[in-house]
């Protein structure tokens, strides 16, 4: 499948990765491809350079947000929650209409240090928000829960039945992506309802910064015993 | 130990009942002990009547929430979310203080149906609410991730490995309130920090709230898989 990553972050970095090693077309799509292949310093959490790292992801195109979008047959939304909404703007409304939208991003507020606050939560979400913004693309709500790493290797916990979830106003989407995580690994996949029960999942993170914290490691996850 | 359960409802009830169960000299407290035991008709929630649970239980005190707390040395918060902090003013700040309060309950408004909202998150949450006002006692907020039945008996879901949390100011008390989970059947409790770690878990109260409607069950729980 044909599939753009908005974001070259360590999360649009793993997820492009991940992708294009499941033998996915994969572009990343960045504000200004011209500024993002040039630069040459780390950057605030300590990641390689972007060049850096397309030196080992050849295959990977690199192209602007809206290019990405509009060449894709699926759009994942891997910009920060606070970039989410005006690089969606970007990319363009025309170039994501009728298509499944991936959201992956959390609406977390770093400004205070660790852990995040939230920025929208209890009575809207960040997935909510991209779905009014943009009624003609299926917008569904996943892999929020979850380190980068594991998002497309689930199976990087030794204990790997553990579970992600999906939230969407679209069944046919919902499914398609559902197959999608089932192709990366992983077999518990709960689907929580709607757009609105991406609250849940976002607002889930305010647990799993505390984890973070408690546990020393964002390599964890949780798994729903029932 | 002597243990005073603030609250009638079905989380009071289950607690206590697990806890005398347990081997533990239980008090309940009510606002008013001569209303609660004149109850003659099930309460919103289908529960069966007070009366009608007592006769089970002969042996579970029924006090006011000032006697219960003076004669307690460990108290549990099984009231509403809404009436919480009312409550506990009724118990008095003096039959509260020195002591171990765990406090189980969750902020959740359902005045506008299911799934609830929470009153205060993100930058407060009820567990800091109650240490705030009672700096005397010490406030474990913990086993509000999970429906009552569960609480007093994890070993209740076949995949019994599921995960418990701690959160609080006063290390002894965490030690405390630990070593009673334990006792009750609880192996994995991870103690997530100071009393602002309750912001976590009582957040993941909106996840647990769509995850009870689309598993159409109260009976489930999480892992923390690492």
């Amino acid at each position: 499948m044909k599939i753009a990553i908005l974001g070259t972050g360590a999360v649009g970095r793993t997820l492009a990765a991940g992708l294009a090693t499941a033998g996915h077309e994969v572009t990343v799509g960045t504000r200004d491809v011209a500024v993002t292949l040039s630069r040459t310093a780390a950057d605030p959490m300590g990641n390689p350079t972007f060049t850096d790292w397309r030196r080992q992801h050849h295959d990977i195109a690199v192209e602007s947000l809206g290019e990405a979008a509009a060449g894709a047959q699926l759009v994942v939304n891997a910009l920060s929650g606070a970039g989410a909404l005006s690089g969606l703007e970007a990319a363009g409304e025309k170039n994501l209409a009728g298509k499944v939208l991936i959201d992956v991003a959390n609406p977390l507020d770093f400004s205070r240090g660790m852990p995040p606050f939230l920025t929208v939560s209890n009575t809207d979400s960040l997935g909510e928000q991209i779905q009014r913004r943009f009624p003609g693309t299926r917008v569904v709500k996943t892999l929020n829960t979850i380190t980068a790493g594991l998002m497309v290797d689930p199976a990087g916990l030794a204990a790997a039945g553990h579970t992600v979830f999906v939230s969407g106003d679209d069944a046919t989407a919902k499914a398609q992506v559902a197959a999608l995580l089932e192709s990366l690994g992983w077999s518990d996949i709960i689907d929580l309802g709607d757009i609105t029960t991406a609250r849940g999942t976002e607002m889930y993170v305010a647990l799993w910064a505390r984890l973070m914290g408690a546990l020393g490691t964002p390599a964890f996850s949780i798994k729903v015993v029932r």
